[in-house]
Parts: structure tokens; sequence; C-alpha cells
């Protein structure tokens, strides 16, 4: 018996999809090299959890029944404004940062850490890329959160939190989060068999 | 009013669901920039469809009560080789082939239609990369089906077919239907605000 590696990913209504597949969906691709990771999706109530752009999912677990993991991942999406002012939603990320599980967040996920506190007085990013009139969730972060050193990056590694960049790079921050827990060449075999270490590379050296 | 431009995803017990993120999900935030894109899941039957590693998603549509759409993008996952013996969704893939849509498979969707004999007397590819004892998915297709041209590369584009390499490279392929439906600079949008532009042109640059 290997002692299982399980990543909890904090989901809500408005979430935007691929938030859900860069995380919970390279996990899943993960456990075909080691299979002692486990993830799964957990929201306010178990079930049924609508997305931005009209995609149901089900959340394996609730806040109130959702086991101990080694990591909480907060994912983004349109409904992050929401859940800044959701205090249920704020309490169950206060709990967890004082566990000692690794908390991160992808994409407008970290606009969530950020309104519960939890990156007071740390580094971290979130998204910046917008469409038309929207403004730069970084901007937004650095402007609420004077108390946050915000920085650009693929992700911020600030040893109890790691915060990443927008969208697609999910994808980047789960593969990291692989290498923290299961070892780098777990990350990087994750990374090849999804035909993804090229644009791993690229992104790495955008922003090195 | 603008004419909408839909892609229906079809999916099965078994798919991976990053494959779902990567096409659902990057349609999710190309609507932020083109709102007449519109985009459903169709499975068998409406309603839940359980993942590779037990994530629930409930399909928009059955084969019943699919609507007409420019694509249908048939996705990959564990699930395709049960799939290629499945009847029913062979002869929807037939049915489609029919119609003036395209046909589109992300990682080993291309599996399912190689099964469906629409690939037949077209260039094609699929998933090559894997883990232990697995066949590459694109040795599987050469060998079983001759009459399709096999290539390896981000993708292929056959005209009325479109194929994709393996898993995050379904990002890749949507992007490129969005720039084929919609517009070169909807995909190239599209690829900046999920912060893929680095790696997207990283993957070109792979096949080059």
């Amino acid at each position: 018996m290997t002692t299982p590696v399980r990543f909890a990913i904090l989901i809500y209504d408005g979430v935007e999809p691929i938030d859900i597949g860069a995380t919970y969906g390279v996990l899943s691709m993960a456990r075909r090299i080691r299979s002692e990771i486990e993830m799964l999706l957990v929201a306010e109530q178990p079930g049924p959890v609508v997305t931005a752009n009209d995609l149901t999912v089900m959340a394996h677990r609730g806040f109130d029944d959702c086991p101990p993991a080694d990591v909480l991942i907060v994912t983004g999406g349109p409904g992050w404004s929401r859940q800044c002012e959701n205090e249920r939603v704020l309490r169950f990320i206060r709990d967890w940062s004082r566990t000692p599980a690794l908390l991160a967040s992808v994409c407008t996920g970290g606009m969530i850490l950020a309104a519960a506190g939890v990156l007071d007085g740390h580094r971290a990013t979130t998204k910046r890329e917008v469409y038309g009139t929207e403004r730069p969730p970084l901007d937004v972060m650095a402007e609420r959160h004077p108390d946050i050193a915000t920085e650009t990056g693929v992700l911020v590694d600030d040893g109890k939190v790691v915060t990443g960049g927008g969208v697609s790079l999910a994808m980047d921050v789960t593969l990291y989060l692989i290498d923290r827990l299961c070892g780098a060449d777990v990350g990087r075999e994750t990374a090849r068999i999804i035909e993804y270490a090229a644009a791993r590379e690229a992104n790495r050296q955008r922003f090195a």
C-alpha cells in the first residue's frame, strides 16, 4: 500500500470549465503514471455545479464531508467575484490554511484566495489577459489587496501558497503541484503523455 | 441577429475530462470574444456521463435530439475502444459525415472516427505518447486502417475532417476550428486571453 496523494479542487457556479479540465483532467492523466494520486471536486454542497456557459458537473463532496488532502486548488471563472463575498467559501479556505495542506489557485481562483486573506504577506499572481473592457484581475488584486506582493508569471510558489496565471496556465500549475507532491519525474512524464512538454517549456521561457 | 456557429462535442463513458475542458472549455472562453459561438455536449442519451476517473458531467443532448451544428468534435479517452464497437455511435458519426458539417477529433477520438470508416481515404492523426505497455494509438490506427494515411502532427486538416494529436493538443484543435469557422482573429484572441499563445506557437514549431 502506498500513501495516497490527494488533490481537492474547489469549484462553484460560474467556474470556467477549462479550469476543471486543466486540474482534474491533468491529474486524471497523471494517474496513469502514479495510481496513488487521488482527486475530488468539492463545492459548498455535493452534487450539481453549473459552470460558465452551462455545463453541469457533479461535485464529489461538499464542505461538510470533504476529506483532508495534500493541496486545495481553487479554480477560477466569472463566478469568482460572487465567491469573494461568500462567507462559507472564505471560511472554508481559511480553515484549510490552518492545516498542513498546500493552498493553490488557478486563474481567477487567486482572487478568492486573496479575498479570504490567505495571500496577505505573500507573493502571488492571477489572470492578466482580458478582452474588451474587463479589468485585468491581477490589477484588481494589487489594488484591493496592498498586502499581497503581486507578480506576473506562469505561477508563483510562495511555499505554503502556489498561485497561477490565467486559464490554460492551470495545466502548468497542476503539473508543478505534481512535481512538488509526487516528484519531478511524475510531472515530466505527465507532461509528455499529454503532449504538453513543448508548451510547458515555452511558457517557462516566456517568464524566465 | 448574427448566425450561431455551433460546435457539437461527442462524449461517452470513459472520456478523459481534459478532452472536455480543452474543447468545451476553450469555446466557453471564445464566447467572450464572439457570443455567436454555441456549444453542446452530446452523448447517446442526454444526462449523466462518467469520465475516466469518475467525474460526472451532464450531456446537454442525446443522439435523438441533437441539433445540426457546424462541426462534430469526437473526444478521446480510455472509453474509446468500447465506442469503436458501439454501432449507435458509429452510425451517428456516419450520419454526420453525410451533412455539410465538419468532422473533427481530439486525442483518441480519432480512433472512433476511424472505426466509423469516415477517415478512409483521408490523412489523419491521433494520440502518440503513451506510458508503460500501452501501444501508441497512432500505430494501432495505421495497422487497423490501412486506407487511412496516418501522420504525426498537432492536427491534420483534410478538408472535411480535422483530426488532432494527443490530449492537451485538443486545445490547439479547438483553436484551429475557431480559426476555420469564425476567423483567425477570433482564434488568436482566444489563445491570447487563455494565455496559450506561446504554447500554441511552440506546438506549431515542433511539427513545422
